[in-house]
């Protein structure tokens, strides 16, 4: 290994390689505890270094964890002491942005929000949007497919990637910088590195596309009285507002009350009387109309009883106290402490009975310790699941973790909607993927990666 | 063969196997000419029959071509004579409509239109569209990742699937039926098959994702001055239409002059005394307000001098009339004979330095016989050229795609843009793709067809 380093360094110089106290306090995971583990960190300046860094790597069948900015959910850029984590952190160049073509070429190591303003300095957008934001890199974004609260709208990241470039185990540069709409000139090599975790390859360059930015927004936050009630909303406000709402957010009441009674700073947009709550958000082309709209779109909800009561934004402000409710995970994990979170998704008709069967499951077996609550992007079939089994042991978590994942299989849900695999999903893959699929996988890693080198034990 | 074929009548009935003249007369692509030449037409009813054709195949080292609606426009479905061609027009079920979940999962063989009507019956699109829609089936443009008239909105059909299945070469069946938006569970294997042409296996069936009916269409052909207002004009109604544009579809003034020229059922929407033409196209939620909107664009682009002369649709069969004029392909085929016709795509702000280079060199080439017109999607970077150099030799006209593809280099363009590689276009995939993203290509044909018996030929 310190040979391996030490050729590393003649490439990258110096500065390109932290070992010691100055990796053990870096931050590989959101819910990283303890020090960061890996032998070292490795920071190409380039594309180029990154390959040879990767030639080395392979020639001496060195595992390598790919690193963006560490805010990754699953464990997914975590690494242990005989591995070496590569990281893009001074790959930060935003090389072109094509405001005509509404395209933005980024380097992978660019946090998103940059990109994000980047765009918006121009009139146009990037719309995926998360909370991890300011650190979390458009590389990160790519490997993980990583989704948000503008999904039902835009896509997830893979639906914002025209073109990449990435680095194969072996060091070979793959470049597929395409920066068009419609391309159908042979196989479409950027999904194999979209969504894979870094497992495949490792996100150098990304070419964006941008949209146009946005003139009006307008929110609401009503209640349902009925789960029946939820997917008929969903259609009709998705009609009526003519393809422009950007958010549909589902809270049951649980996580409503648990956020209202456990912070005060909050005010009840709603009574706390219902059992279920939706933030509803559309953009558009102009405040006023779109405003008149939207008020009538949530009026004829109304009428309809798909809406028990609602609480329209009068501006910015009120608009912002409405998202605090839904992302207030501070509070939640507080109050659910220690939390054990979920990213599921599943059809969306079948949701409540999901969540009600699992539960009851749950509640069974931890009768006295057992609280969860439930929200998240159910327009698009995504629930976010936090509870708390109190300090349970490491192998009741697992036993909870399980009952929760293998609930799922009958409605062909999916163990992660949007945070990815990881370490920490792994031995769950199978609820949600077949032995054929799962081995179509692992004939794909072993095409790309034969050695296996490139983040071992991370999905597959 | 004869052999083979007894054991697949076996399997899938005698009615299931088609020779002779019964193959003779069918049709593999939009523009065959002569008869069609493969050994037989196999034609299973299920995808398990399916996968025990393919077993049997493969273990025969027998070449195979799937067929679906015979609408391709690049040889992709062209068999020859030692090929047999697997069609899936005895899969036609649409086997549920999941409303709430805006879902529709099809077999391969369902017409794009019957799932079209069907998802339009309860109030939902399936917005991928294009001429061929009575005969394309959904696996074949799932294969081919058609485009057509609103992907600037919503996207090719790569991204209308949420899941679907396949089967590999060996007859192994992946089922990988998605039914969410979000779902990061593992690889998105689904991707293998989008767009692959058969090359990589067989689609089957297919979960499509449904949006919301739109509820109004307002429609105008407008004219420009100057090519570098066109990305302005792009962007800004982008902007004010609020994300609702659905077309945006650019004409050079050589084909709105051809065509009204050529064909006295049209008549000009605005005069032909400009150099280049829109037609924009925007739906939305409420015809009233949508339409006022639409206006006030429009007008804002004539005060910008974005545009210089508008015409609104005043109604359905104005906006009719518009369409007719960018749709009538039958006459620009019929003028400009024998054609040759080109489905590129390049960054918009190129695109016409790319078009006056190369209508410059085919001049120069062809100086007598050479007409060329030039349209299609340019909101998607997508241009159809379609020119004719007169009765040439087969090596003449090779020679000239070579000068229109040659060209594309500089501009990272692609050959093509949305109609796929097929036969036709294999010899210029060079143009578009480096070496190794090539090699990379066929070491996935490799991997999941060592035999090389699916659709032989086609792509790589």
């Amino acid at each position: 290994m310190n040979e391996l380093l030490r050729q590393i360094a003649d490439l990258v110089g110096k500065a390109g390689v932290l070992t010691g106290e100055d990796v053990r306090s870096r931050q590989s995971g959101w819910a990283q505890t303890g020090a960061n583990e890996a032998a070292a960190i490795v920071r190409p300046a380039s594309t180029a270094e990154l390959a040879e860094v990767l030639k080395l790597c392979s020639a001496a069948g060195q595992p390598v964890v790919p690193l963006g900015g560490g805010t990754g959910l699953v464990d997914g850029a975590h690494a242990m002491a005989q591995e070496i984590q590569l990281s893009t952190e001074r790959m930060t160049a935003i090389e072109e942005l094509d405001v005509a073509g509404s395209t933005m070429t980024v380097q992978a190591g660019v946090p998103l929000q940059a990109a994000q303003d980047k765009a918006a300095e121009a009139g146009l957008a990037l719309p995926v949007d998360f909370g991890a934001r300011g650190s979390a890199t458009i590389g990160g974004a790519v490997s993980t497919n990583a989704g948000g609260n503008a999904v039902i709208r835009y896509g997830m990241m893979r639906e914002q990637v025209l073109g990449l470039e990435a680095v194969l185990a072996d060091g070979t540069v793959v470049t597929s910088m395409n920066r068009m709409l419609k391309n159908n000139a042979g196989y479409d090599l950027k999904q194999l590195f979209i969504g894979t975790e870094g497992t495949l390859g490792i996100v150098t360059r990304v070419v964006l596309r941008l949209r146009p930015a946005m003139r009006s927004q307008s929110t609401a936050f009503v209640a349902v009285d009925n789960f029946e009630k939820i997917p008929h909303l969903l259609k009709q406000c998705g009609g009526r507002l003519g393809g422009t709402m950007s958010a549909f957010e589902v809270m049951w009441s649980d996580f409503y009350d648990t956020i209202l009674d456990a912070n005060p700073k909050h005010s009840a947009p709603v009574p706390q009387a219902f059992p279920y709550y939706v933030l509803i958000e559309a953009t558009g082309g102009d405040q006023d109309s779109d405003q008149q709209r939207f008020e009538d779109t949530l009026a004829a909800a109304m009428e309809d009883e798909l809406i028990a009561d609602a609480a329209i934004a009068g501006g910015g402000a009120q608009r912002n106290a409405f998202w605090e409710i839904r992302d207030d995970i501070a509070t939640l994990v507080k109050t659910l402490f220690p939390p054990i979170a979920f990213d599921i998704s599943l059809p969306i008709s079948d949701a409540d009975t999901y969540v009600q069967t699992v539960r009851e499951k749950l509640e069974k077996n931890w009768p006295d310790v057992f609280r969860c609550t439930t929200f998240g992007h159910l327009g698009d079939s995504n629930i976010h699941f936090v509870m708390t089994i109190g300090d349970a042991a490491a192998e009741e978590r697992a036993a909870a973790m399980e009952i929760v994942y293998e609930a799922l299989k009958p409605f062909g849900g999916s163990i992660s909607a949007e945070h990815g695999i990881g370490l920490e999903k792994r031995a769950y893959l199978h609820c949600s993927r077949s032995d054929t699929e799962l081995q179509l996988m692992r004939s794909l890693k072993d095409l790309l990666d034969p050695q296996g080198i490139l983040n071992p034990g991370k999905v597959l």
